[in-house]
């Protein structure tokens, strides 16, 4: 993940933590969707706006390697970026980067438009690519 | 809570615990609804058909008490029971008991019926209240 | 809740609904624990310090009223304040506001200071105590 | 995944869905543990127990595919086996299979056993490798 312009803060509060002392690996998972939600805002492309508009997007694939353990107050910045853009689908990267700068943890989620009757693939909608494209200039 | 006849089964997973060691206090509500959407289906009133149906019935109110800690691999009965019923609106209450009958935890939600435009509240469906009130002969 | 000082943000997210379209009611009780984590460690009571320290301070009791529905992409400003001090307890009001100035939701939480062996409660430590109640001054 | 003979039966509730009306891709990772830990539980090495002894056993993995959408109120088979076996480390596949024989979302996760200091991998204590390794032969 090349050094990210956009990052989206997050504390690891006790909800996000389990009985072994550690964050619970499937808590991340909320914290990829806050970052994914607060990016897409950031480049026009608000998620609740998307889906009232009628614009689905479902995830088809998910994945996480957790590095280093997170603990209860640890603070961290969540590196969002676009990984990878097709015809009808995309991929965003993200990075738990902490304040010594250490990747404790990166995920990847795989992202497929949906055509209006919503059974089969369909090329991204053109607004939506274009500003996908944009962050890939930045990086 | 009087003795009530349904009990939903409950074992507390690591993601329920927090690293204090106990149960989060926010998840108990995920199995408070487990066990509600259970006694729904039970009483051959099921959620996600009333749902789908239009037949809308949200939380106006939920509250529980923590009267000793649940932790990792505890098991109970949920017993859920109906606690009031009004013209629009009913009271579940929840116990959480576990296998020496000690009540753990216990809950209460009110859920009012909306009318069509799900701006105000409506009278409760005939067969919907039927269902709730064959329940209270039971108990 | 008088206008308290303390407002922490809050974006709702797709993973706070449900299917009905609206918050499901036991998310709000994450955002009750980020609300008041964030108040806590604003008042020099960082939660995850505390519990570090060997206090323990659960929850007996949780409590919320959902007045006007939350939607995926509303913001608001949970407002937190001391609602009740106590010898070994205190009570935390938390208050929804939305951008209009609306109050869409409330909830209120209990916590009791454990003892050493964490069977009984005991009396708060000094210098939470002194924390909690310079927050009332400022209401 | 050939056809295991563990599988864990599963509802998807209100909680589970969002606002685009389908289960929210991050809390298929609370299935994914409810299942683990019931086949912990059936062969022996309930995961409760583990920790309590000191036994860690954190991911260092997990990811998912999600093939059909999963709906409020559907019911599923969650399908648990071993995938792979190391020294140090075993990796658990999911699939989430309904009433109609249809896989809807697979998933795998990898944990890795943590020495006495918790700082490097060990390898895994002899009785959970024996536990591990009996249920491949039932495939």
């Amino acid at each position: 993940m090349p050094n990210p312009d956009f990052a989206h803060p997050l504390t690891i509060r006790l909800h996000d933590t389990d009985a072994a002392g550690v964050l619970f690996y499937g808590h991340l998972f909320r914290h990829t969707q806050d970052a994914y939600e607060a990016f897409m805002a950031a480049i026009g492309m608000p998620l609740d706006g998307l889906i009232r508009d009628g614009c689905w997007l479902p995830l088809v694939h998910a994945e996480a390697d957790y590095l280093i353990p997170m603990r209860h107050g640890d603070r961290f910045g969540v590196e969002v970026a676009v990984a990878a853009l097709g015809e009808s689908s995309y991929s965003i990267s993200y990075g738990f980067r902490d304040g010594a700068g250490a990747l404790r943890a990166r995920a990847r989620t795989v992202h497929v438009h949906l055509g209006p009757d919503r059974t089969g693939s369909a090329p991204l909608p053109e607004g939506l690519r274009s500003a996908l494209v944009a962050t890939l200039g930045t990086q």
